[in-house]
């Protein structure tokens, strides 16, 4: 049982993030935008949104930094898992 | 006596979630995007909406995740049902 | 006298809902958007709205379902009437 | 001493409203959306606005059905006169 | 000492008006709209605004009624002048 | 030391404004809008802002009148400068 | 480790600044923008942003002043980061 994203949708579930680690990732961000990062589990085809073209350049398996400001939190077999947007993405970190 | 919904319009019926099961989908959204789940029962033609060409991408019988938030509660023969914009719909449940 | 609806405007009146019958249609809304279903009584001719081609889908006689929230209540004649933009029409009943 | 309206702007003077007669015209609006039935006087030429061409379907002598609400008013030697965008007029009263 | 209008922007003086004069100019508007009527000073070359090609329609010398909402008041030499755009003016007062 | 503005961005310092001389310029602002004469340091190259092509029209040594609201003000060297976008530039003082 | 920005996005380091230095940058933003020297760390590659071609102005080791107001914090390795897009960068300082 899994989700299909449409367009540019994409489904993503949060990396498990060492906090105490000096190598590990720890993000502050403001009240209004809580940066996030998470595997991305499914990405949508793309096409037209809003009337405008919009080509994928994440892929399944990339690990993302999002606000999670405008994503919708969804549960599917006991996994949290979160939909955004791809522009809601600001960078893969390597 | 049915809706046929107009343009990027979509009517769905909430689907019956087994909210105690593991295998169900139990959904978990903020204050102000009510993420659901539903059945779709009906699929408007798309065409030109806001002057940008809107091709459907959903069919009858998919199973989709919508935000709520946008959507108008329509109760039909006793049946309640819900109308929302193929844009509102974030993925298909397969 | 009756109104000539400009663009992409239609004139429509409250349909009269059994509210109590199993086979009637009993709308509930959000406080924001309330639903209505309505008989269509005159539909403008489209064209050009905002820049941008409007074609009508809607015709005479259709039972419409619509967000009352954009219209606008018009008495002509005794009658009540609301006009409102085809945009705002979610689907016709049959 | 008139008003000439420029590009898509109309001048209309209030009609006399007989709001106890039967076949007189009513209206009854929302607080935010105040709807007027008015004779138009002068009309712009039209043109393109906001960079989209916009064509005038309203002529002088019309009696016109309007939101208020955009209206500037305007008192020139001792009428009130009201300017409206084509685009707040909902239909034409025939 | 002038100040030379950029793009689609004119500047203007507000005409002396006899409010008590039948055949005088009184005007009534909106808090959030104070309309004036007032005379072109300097009309700027329009050109390309946001994208979107403007021509201009007023000329120095014109009786203009305009929303004083968007304006900027400037005194220049002792003289009390307001800054508006073309799209701000409702009409020209002949 | 100094700042090469981008795209539609423009560098300015403010006249010095000599307010109790008849020949001087004295602004008076609404509360929301505050306006400004100030001398053009540096323009930015122009080019595509928001997918709209955008021409510079002011030139260095230009004084200008400007909405200081969307300004940004930055302290180099001991200046103060504010950094503007062409479009809130409303005249060149000449 | 490190962020690879997607399309107009911007990795910059918050530059250290000497205060109290003449030839030092001290800003002062209004309330609700919060201008920053930084400088470039990595950059997108462009491309098309909400149906607009974006190209990107700003390299890697470029000190920037731009708007923190948008930006996102994140702490990657034990250094505090921010991404911004490149519309939120208003000069380069050289």
């Amino acid at each position: 049982m899994q989700i299909k994203p449409l367009f540019d949708k994409i489904v993503v579930k949060m990396a498990e993030v060492e906090e105490t680690t000096k190598s590990g990732i720890i993000l502050t961000g403001a009240a209004k935008e809580k940066p996030q990062v998470a595997e991305v589990l499914a990405v949508g085809p793309g096409g037209v949104v809003d009337g405008k073209e919009v080509k994928m350049e994440v892929k399944v398996g990339d690990k993302v930094i999002f606000n999670k400001y405008a994503g919708t939190e969804v549960k599917l077999d006991g996994e949290e898992l979160i939909i955004v947007k791809q522009n809601d993405i600001l960078g893969i970190v390597e």
